[in-house]
């Protein structure tokens, strides 16, 4: 009896010790990127995110990073974690649109919401529901994965004064932007982004659409064109993380708890980072090339864009009932949210700029 | 021999899976708050920080959340950190400017950055870093816990459309602004916000500053006072969470990680939160009060409010280094990140608003 009651007291004491004994379970995953491993600084976000969820298990919950140069699948990351090969991805879920068209308004759409207004949406309004809805059928779920900020429009060897000027414009810019540009008489092409630069300079196109200062200033397109149009197709471009639904069920929800509040933490993190690289990439741009005029489309230019964009949404809400779901809720959130992003950011902004008068 | 020999295996199938053992020590922790339980949003984040914590310890880090409510010391959160009555604060540090003026950097200060501005300062500039420089002293760690979106200029009876109509006028305004205020001929006075409503409806006052539609809709404002005017001198509100730094550092190395992520996690969360707030509190404003006028101040009095606070601003920091070296900081970085801000969302939300014209 004085052996086992030794025995019981050592695992009374080590149950104490180990609970939850499940926290404790070693788990190896592996998480795919829709970007290669350098292509910072949307790459460093989901190093982050296995680091902190390794900090929090003790080392016992690890997220192996796979960059597209290692899986070759930049677009296919929705179905690699859908059938497992990957537990989790990082990616963009407009990049799936060709498998559900609802899938664009998870990471944004043309004359929609700011990344402010949509992680509002996202979190407190009905985003990360309608999201759910989304992805069910994918057999994933699916989280805000970090903003880009608004994307700019474009580098422009011309000036674009009026919609004349788009027409027979040749310009690579892809999706639903695209789409319209199409409407307004742009020849848009699509050319593998390691051909662009070269494109640009010889003349092949006039004009293209990357991101933002951040990533733009590795690809120099500033040193072959003049004018720098500000944004209006992709006003808050949000990355998205994506995990295997039964792998997330087999988890301990320690560990699911973990895994999730650190996803929402990196979220926030590379919205700040990206945020950051965009600001001191263009201080950059601008000293080293003191020219470059930012450029704002005409109000004429852009109620064509809008025209054309309220057809092209119309018709994808008359086909798709989820699209007409979502498209809606977004107009009715935005009517608000707008309203509030006007009083406060923007007109904060506004007076402080006429300071400067 | 085989006594021991069981007891060992015992022990070591237990060290397995108790692998790390800290991670199960259970901690039981206070958070003190500024504000009182039912004071939402703000008062919604800090259980939901000590949710977080828990779920992902399996209940073992548990922290207890209390409001002013209880420990009737709203602005004394710091000392009650730093002596340890509570191992956690969620207040804003510049309630605290009287033990360090600095402290209001990290809060927001008149004509300063935006909220994604400031985490961009925070996270990838020198913020955090200047930020534990200046609280280093008090022994506690601090993070950024949250900001409220540009704070409205207030509720006026009547419209300022010159210097001269602030002349006599009598407003509640604390902090910088307040002296700001003073310095264009306010009369500024500090009244409990208990009885805030009656004296502006009785005309004890003629103006006074809160927060935002968040905040204001329960204190009534909008029923007795016809111009909301736009922000100027809170332009990112961040709040803060202060740790006990000889209580974290008892804590393994998980239950820091634990923490400080979900920091960050519930920090992104109550921004949104309060963004969600804003916009929709707004909107019932609107719906019920058709009549407020959103005013901005007039760019002759935002000049003169300008040039006060860089009066008050180089006093203190002629007066203090730690405050020199952070302002200094805070403007080389706010040129180049304001650059940014007004091409992507300002210049956004511009071209957008032309639409509608």
């Amino acid at each position: 009896m004085k052996r086992f009651g030794k025995i019981a007291t050592v695992l009374a004491t080590c149950m104490l010790v180990a609970s939850p004994a499940l926290a404790a379970e070693k788990v190896r995953w592996k998480l795919a990127m829709s970007w290669s491993s350098t292509l910072t600084p949307l790459a460093a976000a989901a190093p982050k995110l296995a680091d902190m969820v390794s900090k929090m298990s003790g080392g016992n919950f690890e997220i192996r990073v796979e960059g597209a140069e290692k899986h070759k699948a930049a677009l296919g990351i929705l179905d690699m974690v859908k059938g497992g090969q990957y537990e989790m991805g990082h990616s963009a879920s407009y990049y799936w649109k060709g498998k559900d068209i609802s899938s664009v308004f998870f990471t944004t759409v043309p004359f929609g919401m700011t990344s402010n207004e949509q992680y509002a949406w996202f979190y407190y309004g009905d985003g990360q529901t309608l999201q759910d809805k989304a992805f069910e059928k994918f057999d994933v779920l699916s989280y805000p994965g970090g903003n880009t900020g608004v994307q700019m429009g474009g580098w422009f060897k011309k000036e674009i004064a009026s919609v004349d000027d788009l027409k027979g414009l040749k310009m690579r810019i892809p999706g639903v932007a695209g789409e319209i540009f199409a409407k307004l008489g742009v020849a848009v092409t699509n050319i593998p982004p390691g051909e662009l630069y070269t494109s640009l300079d010889r003349g092949t196109i006039d004009a293209l659409e990357w991101v933002g200062p951040g990533m733009d200033i590795k690809m120099g397109f500033h040193k072959i064109a003049p004018y720098y149009y500000t944004g209006w197709h992709e006003p808050g471009a949000e990355m998205h993380y994506l995990i295997n639904k039964k792998a997330f069920e087999q988890l301990s929800p320690e560990y699911q708890a973990i895994l999730t509040t650190a996803i929402k933490a990196v979220t926030a993190d590379q919205t700040a980072m990206n945020f950051d690289a965009n600001a001191r990439a263009w201080a950059q741009i601008k000293a080293e090339y003191p020219d470059i005029k930012i450029m704002s489309f005409p109000p004429a230019v852009l109620k064509e864009m809008k025209k054309a964009n309220d057809e092209v949404m119309s018709d994808y809400a008359a086909k798709d009932p989820l699209f007409k779901e979502i498209w809606e809720n977004q107009k009715a959130y935005m009517a608000d949210v707008r309203e509030w992003t006007r009083m406060s950011d923007y007109l904060y902004i506004k007076t402080v700029e006429a300071l400067q008068e």
